[in-house]
């Protein structure tokens, strides 16, 4: 059965992260869904990138949603967090056992949602002060029961790779890596 | 003085490649510029990404450019290699001494410019029989005289780093490696 991801899109973006966590994820053959927070012609990232998502965050259907997953930049992630409809998607993804996911800044926006409660988790540096969660690691990618986090550009990579990992296995990941020359792939932090 | 790159995008850009190379050099403070080969309005990646640039190729002065960087991407790739306007632009930007780079399947749409003739150059495995140039390499990133190439989106962030190695410097470089989280920053391959 082919998994759902949305990736939700909010203006200001980080767009290495967002682009690296798609591509990844549809070179492993996901169905991956970008949901656009604000207007449906373009989403702007934080370096001046637009993109055009999907669909709007108002169609999605929780119900056929395997992960959720965040990319970070500022101030899409603060949007993010603050976003209503954001936090029920969260919730009700995470009330059926489904993944919730987050990069950089945006793990803060899992926190209203209350799934990141006593969960080990990472972000970028000075960000996790901003949300509630259980022990805070300076590790690259941290997965905790459905709840993985990530912390950079430079570690979106590693994080897309868990993803596919959590969704597709091992051997996907083995060949995205060989046919990407992706020159290594660290294993998470598994808490 | 503020360096000008121009990033082309036909339809089937490779999506990783694309943003990392716009995003990385933004962050050093390049004034990058995006022209489309094709509709003004979107154009489309290999990963289904649409990306709106933010002009067309036919408004670019070649006069005002440092450096001109091609994403991979099939059939996009095929599209730069054969749109005359492209070549024209990177014949004008080369006759000034500017730089002309390509990662992945790109590096062949550099050959019909001339500009990769008797050049040290790398690609994506497989598509070094398909331009004229010097010594094939087996390296992430191979730099000779004005000419960078790179291999994949794997190899896509130590590509950047080089463009911004050359533009701006090794402190920026070093700057960005720790602000991105970047895990490695192999140096390139100097013909």
């Amino acid at each position: 059965m082919t998994k759902k991801v949305v990736v939700p899109l909010a203006d200001g973006f980080e767009e290495i992260e967002a682009v690296t966590i798609i591509d990844v994820l549809r070179r492993a053959g996901v169905d991956v869904v970008t949901a656009g927070l604000g207007s449906p012609e373009a989403t702007r990232g934080a370096h001046g990138i637009d993109v055009v998502p999907d669909t709007t965050i108002d169609t999605i259907d929780a119900g056929a949603v395997h992960m959720v997953v965040l990319p970070g930049g500022m101030p899409g992630a603060a949007t993010l967090t603050e976003d209503p409809r954001m936090q029920e998607l969260l919730k009700a993804v995470a009330a059926r056992g489904g993944w919730t996911c987050a990069i950089c800044a945006a793990p803060m926006a899992l926190g209203p949602s209350g799934v990141t409660a006593g969960k080990s988790v990472t972000s970028y540096p000075g960000f996790g002060d901003r949300f509630d969660h259980g022990p805070y690691l300076d590790e690259r990618v941290v997965v905790d029961g459905s709840v993985i986090t990530s912390r950079s550009p430079g570690t979106a990579m590693e994080f897309a790779l868990t993803l596919v990992d959590k969704l597709c296995g091992p051997e996907v990941v083995g060949e995205l890596v060989a046919s990407m020359l992706v020159d290594r792939a660290a294993p998470a932090y598994e808490a």
